[in-house]
């Protein structure tokens, strides 16, 4: 089959063996995938990743146990051993055993097929189109910052980041009733937002009054101190920007503003799957690119230019 | 009178004039003051300061309202304006305009007398001498992280540090019913823990299993990341050490096990005074040192000496 893989130097579309079904799961036949900013780090080196990128997808089941073959899914991307005290506590997200679906051990999506466990996948209702269904995974992601963080009502937020994540974060935020602003540096993107009457602004018109919550989305090894700087005295960072680099961090903003810093990654499919099938969250305005595999590569480097929203591989 | 001022690049005991009362304030004599490491850092550049070191000590007040006079007194050290939002939210000690003993823009207790705002004093219990009161400001520090973070009596945290505030950390958490490790490098220091049944370990010895909620307290730069790789997946870091310097941090590391990390500077008197008065905490065993403030620039250089523990100033 064609997959776009890494091997350390450089992601490119080869032949690779289809793979075989594996056990306890079922080998779906990719039909969308998407990237994520993760898998542009990736080829920079994060996480010393080797083999077929992609973790966001929507496919069809090929093979596997009878009732799943034919089910249109999407997937959930970590693979956890079901087994050890950290699985029974229901955070088989965070397995110390788990592989990563195209980041940690285990082959990913920008393939014609992959494999995923049983337990790992969700039904895309029928009304639910495959240009909205692969948003399943990047809109989870954005409801972990409900899981993780209290977000009342009244509470005024700050999103940094116009990028997909962030787009997606400033939706959930504002239906979770919060007052949102979302600060960014593509007027197109943010407009995405203003046309939901949530609140927009490029970084250079952006007052500056402090948030209670403020949510890093850049991407950028610099958004946790300007996130910091913009978020009152007790209150909370959510940080969802991985890089590959490190950075340097005053840390004792954070210590004498008592800020709270929440690093936040992958979260829970069922919101997600029903804010999709509401149409509750715009999806399809960030979908800015189509590639084919055989043009995976090209979709990398499309994703990776600023301002480029949700870069889509169509595998079949 | 005598005082230990830094002029931005020593610090001296000087001849320098008494203060005056100032308004809504108390001057205290002071009896006794207590070298933090965030004195060591003053004199390293943080936070610009200039002027009359020190925030912790016990005194008798001078001048001020007649009900005061003669007391015996320990203050808070965040002179807060109690008249915008964020004090009227009771959350004084971040006043956004407030001035702090010692370290922004108010002289501090390194000296024969000092002004306190009346609303920061608390009257010292007739059975807690001198020596035990002036650990009213750091204790209310270690309590700091009960009011931030809900520890639960099944918990498992380690403390990092085994300075000062790290035993006083230790010795809270493991009063509010957690099981507490804490891990060091001084072995005098951490058989003062042991002698009260906390576990202490030299980190040498330290098997580094996860718990669920890590203090640094260690005071060095390289705190936190220590700190995060102890931490279990969705566990709590609390930030206690504020130094000069800027930390370099690997921030995917907070993101991909959704650590929560809590800057956590000064904390609430009250429930510090209450340990000191039953004697339900520790501190005698932490005086390591005593200087008289003739001698105060040999009691900082003294403080900063790897282990040494509480070193105190003897003002009159």
């Amino acid at each position: 089959m064609r997959a776009l893989t890494f091997d350390g130097t450089a992601a490119r579309t080869r032949d690779v063996p289809k793979p075989e079904l594996a056990p306890d799961s079922a080998l779906v036949r990719v039909t969308l995938a998407g990237v994520c900013n993760t898998d542009l780090e990736l080829i920079k080196g994060y996480m010393g990743f080797r083999g077929v990128l992609g973790h966001e997808f929507v496919g069809v089941v090929e093979e596997g146990p009878e009732e799943w073959r034919g089910e249109r899914v999407v997937g959930e991307i970590n693979f956890a051993c079901e087994s050890c005290p950290i699985c029974y506590e229901g955070l088989q997200r965070h397995c110390p055993s788990r592989r990563v679906m195209g980041i940690i051990d285990a082959d990913g999506s920008f393939a014609e097929y992959v494999n995923v466990p049983i337990t790992n996948l969700h039904t895309v209702p029928k009304a639910v189109s495959d240009d909205v269904a692969v948003f399943a995974e990047p809109l989870a992601a954005a409801y972990e910052v409900l899981e993780q963080v209290h977000v009342t009502p009244n509470q005024h937020c700050v999103v940094l980041g116009d990028g997909k994540l962030g787009l997606l974060v400033a939706q959930v935020l504002r239906q979770a009733g919060a007052h949102v602003l979302a600060v960014g540096h593509h007027r197109e993107n943010l407009e995405i937002l203003a046309r939901r009457d949530i609140e927009a602004v490029e970084e250079c018109d952006w007052n500056r009054s402090l948030a209670s919550l403020v949510v890093d989305a850049t991407g950028s090894p610099d958004g946790l101190l300007n996130a910091v700087s913009a978020t009152r005295p007790r209150g909370t960072v959510v940080l969802k920007s991985t890089t590959a680099t490190k950075t340097n961090v005053e840390l004792s903003r954070i210590v004498v503003n008592e800020i709270r810093v929440v690093g936040s990654r992958c979260g829970p499919f069922p919101p997600a799957m029903r804010a999709l099938e509401t149409g509750s969250i715009d999806v399809g305005s960030l979908i800015s690119h189509r590639s084919s595999l055989n043009d995976a590569e090209d979709a990398l480097r499309r994703a990776a230019e600023p301002g480029q929203l949700k870069v889509l591989i169509e595998t079949t």
